[in-house]
């Protein structure tokens, strides 16, 4: 019964979709058909309609009318971020595998409403697009961390700051940003793809502490944010992120995991592993995207196959954790532990995601390119 | 009566000596003559009476016979950073103006009854050479700052990673240094220097919060300290400094200042200046060494025209302050407001430091020089 491919609804077609999520299924036209599309604004629902070769007759201005439909299997919800939870909701009521972009939620209690309303529903599959944890570059990183290239790491550290004003066209002047409804600004909506990475590599966070500041009035929530972390395996990192108004030089922006045996720069698709005695390595991989390709794969194959999720509501809500103590512990002035909800923190918090089906990182030796020097 | 060179002891003839304070005494032949010197260690003694040009006559094994002589005027400290307090105390008592090495203590009581200390002696002059607080590149950062050049400092970030393993023949292989006698290790030595640059550009820090790692056996203290910094102006930041035992690749090691209107990178001897609709400007300016001779030439200033000292006691010990609460939060998992003691903290902690003779920095036009691109 199940031989046909996923017959997805999206809901929300905004520019996450044109750019993230649309490339992605593309390539997975064997796994995925998109079977309905919803969007409060009908020009934007044309423009998808468009592109990506559907028809108007399987849209819905609403998207419970979507919803409604009996010849869907799953949903896509690529909406502003107070949306994720609610629809989310509705969907798993309605009976339908549902396919989410990240966060898992607004704050700490959603987070934890987001966790309870998955396990009411188990039978239905759930994946939050952290497209970070399922990213070539990091999970090549995680591959040659666990194989000992490193030692034992002992300080990561992190500092990204990049301008963030309204462009035209870009994810910075979506209106919902400015005004976002949820705490945090640019660190919830931006900054947990990078407390994703750090979890994939360092492990889970057992403390954090944080500053703020407010040095851009185009956005919602503090542009500045330097977080101090514990992790769980002993080690300990800083998490820098600032997204000013004012443009800034040219800024390294890679995160650094110096272990007793080996230092790591991890970049935009490319890593450096130096070790003692040893030229640099400086691997690249071929990957297609920031990881949702491989997201939509691993959706597949828990659909179809029974595959555990690695992109779970509990773990993308670990990574809006660190932000969220984080934002706690600047406005009290306290170092903050992280309540290890739902499970215990683990050095070694996320599976390493590889696919059932061939996978280029590891399967396909061309695929990582290495260069000596 | 005071129109001869002052006429210097030198306690402690090692590396710090030959390194740093004999090339700028060098410099200052009609401010300063050495009369006496002395050193546990016959052997460097007369390394140093060697390339110093001084008489073993005037050699003493023991400082204490040094601080009897009746023909000192000042004396100047290099030792182990545990015998700063002791030493000074002797030669205040023995009636000896004071120039010595930083910290101004071992510890946080320490460095208060250091305080108390020059309290008593209000007739002698006693200045701790941070270098840092004198060095021409940081006061020019400094003169830019507050000409505006940044708008409202928001944000500051240092990261500095760097081998520390014995090196023969450098400060790394002294003995006292792998098992220091002082809470801290390398952040108390080397640390203070960065935590002097950074209150000079940003002001007073009202609250810090750090993290420690120890991964380095060759030095005692932890490796990594990592500290998100509250500053009295409003502005947050980091202090990232790792000492491990591995070799790492190249760092950046500037310190980035991120204000309202522009963005400062703040390297050693070299400085670089963005701001929008403007060329990046780099500024290096001809400084002859990183700030010892201007140390010394405050020192006989203060003596001989009443200047104020900028390197006080009580300056370095806030310095010290910053590390030590650091440690101590690291230990504890809270956050730590930095005691104002001895006065309030300040926004503009440090006075810019200019000598009453000419200065070069800002007197003369050739000596910074500024590329635009």
């Amino acid at each position: 019964m199940q031989d046909h491919a996923i017959r997805l609804g999206v809901i929300g077609t905004g520019l996450a979709v044109e750019r993230l999520h649309w490339p992605a299924l593309q390539r997975l036209k064997h796994e995925y058909t998109i079977t309905a599309f919803a969007n409060h604004s009908r020009p934007k629902a044309e423009h998808f309609a468009n592109y990506a070769g559907v028809s108007m007759d399987d849209y819905a201005e609403d998207y419970r009318d979507l919803l409604g439909r009996s010849d869907l299997d799953a949903v896509l919800i690529s909406l502003p971020i107070p949306m994720n939870y609610p629809v989310t909701k509705a969907a798993l009521e309605a009976g339908k595998h549902v396919i989410c972009e990240k966060p898992a939620g607004i704050d700490d209690a959603e987070g934890r409403k987001f966790i309870e309303l998955i396990e009411t529903f188990q039978d239905l599959i759930v994946l939050i697009t952290e497209n970070s944890f399922y990213q070539d570059t990091a999970r090549l990183a995680r591959s040659l961390i666990d194989k000992g290239a490193l030692g034992r790491l002992h300080l990561a550290s992190w500092r990204t700051v990049s301008q963030l004003v309204p462009k035209a066209g870009e994810f910075s002047s979506t209106p919902w940003r400015h005004d976002p409804g949820y705490e945090g600004g640019p660190h919830l909506d931006a900054g947990v793809h990078h407390t994703a990475i750090i979890r994939l590599l360092c492990g889970d966070v057992s403390h954090v502490s944080g500053v703020t500041q407010d040095a851009n009035t185009t956005h919602g929530g503090p542009s500045d944010l330097s977080l101090n972390l514990k992790f769980v395996s002993g080690a300990v990192g800083n998490y820098t992120a600032g997204y000013p108004e004012l443009a800034v030089p040219k800024e390294p922006n890679d995160l650094r995991l110096y272990g007793t045996e080996g230092v790591m720069s991890f970049g935009y698709r490319q890593l450096t592993v130096s070790r003692p005695e040893e030229p640099d390595a400086v691997y690249r991989t071929g990957q297609v995207d920031g990881g949702h390709f491989n997201a939509f794969v691993n959706f597949f194959e828990a659909i179809r196959l029974g595959e555990p999720v690695v992109g779970t509501v509990a773990q993308t809500f670990r990574n809006m954790q660190i932000v969220l103590d984080g934002l706690e512990s600047a406005r009290r002035g306290v170092v903050r532990a992280i309540d290890p909800y739902p499970s215990e923190l683990s050095a070694t918090a996320l599976p390493l995601w590889s696919p059932v089906r061939s996978d280029p990182l590891f399967d396909n030796p061309d695929y990582v390119t290495v260069e000596h020097g």
